[in-house]
Formats: C-alpha cells, structure tokens, sequence
C-alpha cells in the first residue's frame, strides 16, 4: 500500500499551519463531496475504497517531515503535530457504485478542520477520476444493450492509476473484462486478451500465425483479423484455421476487427463465417471505440457482438474530468456545529449547508427509484405515507409522492478515525452496481436530453438555507 | 519504487506464451514508439525517466507467478521462464523536453521478442500520458507569454499518477511551480499555494481571515478575494490588510481571483489596488483556463500577472489521450534483422521499417531547427553539406538545405540490458525543453493552421519502405 500522504495542495498545509496557531485546529467541521451541474446526467459513485485505504494509510514519516522543513513555511511545532497526525474524524458516503445526481453528497468528512483540511485534495483526486470512469462506462454499457463490452485502455490511460484504478471502475460500473492484468490480480476481476498484429507479422505469414494461435489455445481461439486486408486475407485464413480446429474437434470463439468500416467488413465477415458453416463464431470490434460510434454501429445493422472499449472509455473522452468539489457545510461554534453555505452569483454553486444526508424514495409497484431528497441527517422519514416535492430550479413545478418505500443512501464508513466498513469485493460491487442502475428509468439514462431525475431538499433543509442566504453575516 | 511488472495487457503474456513454444521467442525484434498524424503539431516528449524506473524493477515475484497460473492459460515451463525473465535488451530514445513530430521514432527497444512484447503496454501508458500532459502545457504556455504558470489539477486528475507524473511533465513543459506537494517532494521542483475559500469561511468574517493569513506570511501575503464579494468585500478587505502589512514594513505579493468575469474584475481590482499605492501587488487568476481562454483574456485586456491552472492542463481537456503506438519495424531471420512494415489502407498507418535514428538540420545563422529526417541507424550525415528533401504527403514540393549544422536525437539508453543513461533532474529537464522549444519557428508552435515541420525519410529509409510496400510477402 502507497503512502500517498503528501499527495496534497500545498495550501492545505499552509491552511493547516494557521489553523495550528489558534484553537481552529480543533474544531469540528463538516465538508461534503459532490458534483455540481443541475441538468447533468447521474453519475456512478465510485472510488470508495481507494479513499479507506488512503485514510488508513495517513502517516508524514521522516522524510516527509524533512522534505516540509525544508520549504521554510512552517515550524518546528507544527512539524511535531504532523509526525502525530492521525485521522479522528467521521466518514459517511454512498456505496460504490450507486447512482448519484448533482448536489448530492457523495461523501461527507467530519473532523477536526486541521485533518478535514489535509485529505480534501486526495479524496477528490480518487473519487472524481473513478467515477467519471465508472459514469462513463455506464452510458457506453447502456448503448451496447447488453452485447458485452471488454476494456482495454491501458495504454492510452493517464498514467498506470489511471489505467488500474479506471480498469475497477469500469469493472463496478458493467464491463465484463479488462485486459489489464495488474487490475485483475489486485481485484479479482476477469481479464481477457488473444493477439496483436504484431504477433502476425511475426510470422512468415498469416495463415502460420492463425494456426499457431490455433494450437496453443484451441478451445478459445479468437483470431485478429486485419492485419494485412480483412476479407481478402484475414478472414479467409481465419476460415481455413477454423476449419482445422473443427477437425480435431473444438469450435472457434470468433474473431476481432480493430480497423477500417465496422459496420461493412462486420456484415461481409458474418457472411462469409455463416457460409463456411462458422454461425456461432463470434464477432469482435475494437478500434476508437465509444458509446456514440456504438450506438451508430448498431443503427446501421452492424454484425457484432462483443466489444472492445480502449481510449474513449479509459480517459473518458469528451469529458476528462468530473467537477467534484469539497465544500465547507458547517463548523463548530461553542460546541455545537453551525451550518455553513457559501453564497455565489451563479446560484448551482451556492451550497447545502449542515450535516445532510441523501434519502432515495422509490415506487412500491415497479421498484423504480421515484426522486430523492437531500435532508438533514436527524430527520426522520420513516413513518412518511406521502410527500410534495419542488422542481430543483422551477420550484412551482410540484410532485406528490405516495406509495413508496424509502432508502437512505449514505452508510457510516469512519467513526472516530476507525474504520468501521468493510468494502466488498469488486466483482460484488459489480453486482450491486447492476442492481442499482436499474432501478433508474432509461429516461433519466439517455444520452440526449434526459429527464431529469428530481432531487429536492427536505422542508428544514430548505427553510435552512433560506435563513442562511437571507443573513449577512457568514 | 512499485512493481510494475503485470501492468500489461493479457495478450502480451499469451503471445509471449506462444513465442516460448518456439524458437521465435530469442528473436530479436526491433518497436518503436510513435504518434501518428500527418498536420499534428509538435509533442514534448515526456515519460523517460518513469520508462526506465520500470524497466529496472521488472520482475516477476511469486505472488505475481501464483495469480498467472491461476488464469489456467499457461504452463509451468512458461512459468518458469517468467520467474528468470529480466530486461537484456537495448534502447534508444530522445531525452526529455525533445520537440518531436509525426512518425519520429521517440523511443525504440531493440530486444528479444519475449521481452519486447511484455513491455510494450506500460511504455505506451506512461510515454503516452506525460508527452500529452506536457504538449498540452507547452501550447498554455506559448499563450502565456512568458507570465508564470502555475499548475494545481491534482483534484481532478485521473487519480494519483495523474496528478504526480502529469505535474511533473507539466514543470518540464515550463510551468514555475505546482500545488502537488507529493511531485515536490520526489521531483525537488517549487511547489506553490496559499489558502481556499474555505479559510475565509472557516473564520467569522473575511477581514479576519485575510489578517491571519497576512499574520502568518507577512512577506509572501497573496489573498483569495472571492469567496463573497470580489469587488464589494475581498478587494477592499484585501487592501486594508496590505495597508497594515505595510505599515509593519512588508509588501503583499497580490491578490487572486478564482471565479466570475475574469477580464472585468481584473482590471477593477487593477484600478482599485493602484488607487490604494500597490501598483507591484500581483493578480493571480484561476478557475478553469486553458490556452483558448488565456490567449481571449490577453484579448480582452485582462490584468492578470500569473495563471493558475488546474483541471483543463492536467487531463488535456479537448484532446485528453496520444495516439502513441509501439510498431515492429524489424525481426531477425537467420540472424540478420530483417525490416518489416505494416500495410494499411490509411497511409499514415504504413510504418517506417528498420532500425531508425532522428536527425535534425539546424540553420547556422539562426540556429533555429530546419527539418528532420528519420533515417537508417547506421547512415551518417556528418559530412553532408546540403540536402534536397521532400514534403511527406506532397512530394513534388522539395526544399534544398543548405548551411546548416545537424543533431541526432536519439541516444542509449540500455545497452544489453544494463542502464547507460542517467536521466537529469526535473529541472534540468524543463531548462533543456526551453532550449530546444526556442529552437522551433513559432509558425510551428501556433494553435491555429500551424505550418507543417518537414520530417522527410533519407533516401535509404523511402527506397527500403518502396522495396517491402510492393513486395507481396511481409
């Protein structure tokens, strides 16, 4: 395990350094994580337990202590306060691979503000990257409907975190393999992968280099097949190999496409499969790959059925970053914590203040989620039968639900710096995360225009804000 | 230092499984790493020193051998040859901070075709991902105009690596200091940062919270204004406290804005600061600026004296992964290295045969770079004193060069598996890339319709890559 506890903004330690001098250090404060936008699709939270073990990894050694006496910012006393630097504090956050909407927290931090302050940069780090991957993964998992999806972005990754940890969310989020081995040692996760062109033309040509793919895994052989020209070379020779493997009694899984018109060479390479008697083999593509050139690939009949899924899915191409925030919520005044907002012109980016949480309220007849309300975390909403809920932005617009179960989303991951939740395995986050994403209506899910899902505040969270916007003071 | 020895995609390991079968696996074989794209612009190559920590540390551990056999796809004669297997090839690559283009080989590992295969994934992951992210910088800092760049994207990096080696590519490219305190630490580069809205509001009024920031930095005091109101509360509030640090015989540094129009607000804080006596107090701004906006800013008139910028730099948004690949350009038959190449109907996907140096011809008079060739390893140019070359796509238009100088850009890196470069330290590195980016025409560098570089083949290399394009065979 990394100790990753200088991967921090320098300014938090500067911050940390004036709180060190007054008795703000021992405050308790409140920070939520989440992502702003209203008319912003849902996201899969994700990243979860890379945060537990970066918290329980927290420690400045030696050389961390030496290399921070070194930039001349801080002193002697506050250096000393590091090397006992533990975290305390409170954690509470959604599971993985839940289905989260704007202004939700994703995960909410309850410490002193001197470590409140250190691990913001950290926890943003891990939990905006996996779950922009995992979110990613989702739309191009909803457009292959069903067909399954292989990653395999390792090389185009932003680094090899980016190619580990964006392999587990796209694990969490619906892919069915990587074919980053290192992801699947540490995670438990199915990992696939045949050949590359170099492998073909390795060979002194391409029929030899079928057949002795062929011959070392003849129960799963899947061969690439344009490397010099699709239909006039790969195929057939794929055609031939397949052949002699039926011969000695196995039957070929398929093979890959990674260039040129999927949508063409995919018909002509069915065709010729179906006709040399090949109709279970399975057709592979790969090559650029995203959720858009999927769906057109299906609009215009293609002829696969599995995918690989590289660049596009792995830097989430088109949006390379998601824009969660750790945002003040409340602090500690004379004992009792003080709820906090902080005021903008641009009326998403004024916060929700006090210590929240999310509840989901879902129809008892088709256990489809209905809306959810950001509360404050002592309401109670157990013995509610039905409830009114606002538009986000046009409040007249109104919805009383009846008929529904609730949910709460956020569970206790930290209490008093122990950790007290165990994160499950990847493949059964998989599983839960499955669950979870279809509970959502496809209209909240598309691409274009969606609906948007509706989330409201609770009537004292509201009232709440109200007070607080309308006051001077801060 | 991490191991990352199963940071590959399964199909290296089954090729490499195939190869063991087989007299193939000793065969020397000769990659190159390059981007594709006739028009591109220039790449900072970026990524070696990453490239070569990972070629020392491989090693297949027991763990790593138990989790393989585990995947029941290979034998324990391959096992075994994995638990003995090290690096014993060479390499050849340009140094960091190089101005690269098109085709060029960056880096080329000449080395057993067992090794070369496992080793391609990891050195594409990280060249890939460090030439981006310091390409990327390269185009903010040509529009930055020789004011200072900060970097501060690690929140919203794609997780750890991302923040750390992209940080690091991003000081090479020339920023002047990063928030990433961890990328400090392990690359000695300046680290930079002062405090957050949430200090302000961590305090009972802003004015407070500036005056104990000035308190704790009297002579490096630089205030966040606008957690409020900029103009209306952090300005006014800032230049009261510059005015008692003045009085106590300090300077502020300036003040920083982070969000709103940051064109109008910069030049009344201007105004304002210059109406109090701080003419010299800086304005540092940030919130979401790539070069598109730093070039409409300088437009517009902004007065903004440094940039801090964060998420559109350390992911390359708008262009967020390099098309970087890893091509075999020769294989030994009957131990000779043969030069091989990969047809394709797209013409810049045919590949550049043999083993291959970068030469590039320096104007004597301006000592500003005229062109490149890409030629044979073992062709000399020393003695040319004038060279006719062709433009690569269209070859009826020719340059005659004469009176120039030439360098070589490729040099050793491991010679039979043994280290024979030592990378410099980072900030060596940023001073060699300003060098050589001086070198470069800035027709060559704009973002808009930039000249094409001229990467023409020597003679020997475009009449080999003639000879293998019409043979049949491969």
């Amino acid at each position: 395990m990394r100790n990753l506890t200088l991967l921090t903004d320098l300014y938090q330690l500067t911050m940390m350094y004036g709180y060190s001098k007054s008795e703000q250090k021992d405050k308790i404060a409140v920070f939520d994580v989440f992502y702003r936008g209203v008319g912003n699709n849902y996201a899969v939270a994700c990243g979860l337990e890379q945060v537990i073990d970066y918290i329980n990894e927290l420690k400045f050694n030696e050389e961390d202590i030496e290399y921070l006496r070194s930039l001349k910012l801080f002193d002697e006393e506050f250096l000393g306060m590091l090397e006992e630097f533990r975290f305390t504090g409170d954690m509470y956050s959604v599971k993985e691979g839940t289905i989260v909407f704007p202004q939700e927290p994703i995960l909410t931090v309850k410490a002193r503000l001197f470590e409140a302050q250190l691990i913001e940069t950290a926890i943003l780090c891990i939990l905006n990257h996996q779950t922009l991957i995992a979110t990613k993964t989702s739309k191009i998992i909803n457009n292959a409907k069903g067909e399954a999806v292989a990653e395999f972005g390792l090389r185009r990754a932003q680094g090899p975190d980016a190619g580990i940890y964006g392999a587990r969310a796209a694990m969490i989020a619906g892919c069915s393999s990587t074919s980053n081995v290192l992801c699947g040692q540490m995670f438990d996760v199915p990992v696939s992968g045949t050949h590359s062109h170099s492998w073909v033309m390795s060979f002194c040509d391409e029929v030899t280099a079928f057949r002795a793919y062929a011959d070392m895994y003849p129960d799963k052989c899947l061969l690439l097949v344009d490397t010099y020209d699709t239909l006039k070379s790969g195929v057939p020779n794929a055609i031939k190999v397949f052949g002699e493997l039926r011969a000695k009694g196995y039957e070929p899984l398929g093979i890959r496409l990674d260039s040129g018109d999927l949508a063409y060479l995919s018909k002509e390479a069915r065709r010729m499969l179906d006709e040399a008697g090949f109709e279970n083999a399975k057709i592979f593509a790969s090559g650029d790959i995203d959720e858009l050139i999927l769906r057109s690939l299906h609009n215009q009949g293609a002829r696969i059925d599995c995918w690989g899924i590289g660049t596009k899915l792995i830097t989430s191409d088109g949006c390379p970053s998601l824009g969660g925030v750790y945002k003040l919520a409340g602090i500690e005044e004379n004992g009792v914590i003080v709820p906090r907002l902080k005021k903008s012109d641009t009326p998403e980016k004024i916060t929700n203040p006090g210590l929240k949480k999310i509840v989901r309220f879902y129809d008892k007849k088709t256990n489809k989620a209905l809306a959810d309300i950001i509360a404050l975390k002592d309401e109670d909403f157990s013995s509610l039968t039905s409830l009114e809920i606002f538009h986000p932005v046009y409040t007249w617009k109104k919805t009383l639900l009846t008929n529904f179960y609730i949910e709460e989303l956020m569970i206790d991951i930290f209490k008093g710096g122990k950790q007290v939740y165990e994160s499950p395995k990847v493949m059964d986050i998989a599983k839960y995360h499955k669950e979870k994403i279809g509970e959502i209506w496809g209209e909240y899910k598309r691409d274009v225009n969606p609906q948007i899902y509706k989330v409201d505040l609770s009537d004292r969270l509201y009232e709440l804000k109200k007070e607080l916007l309308t006051k001077n003071t801060f």
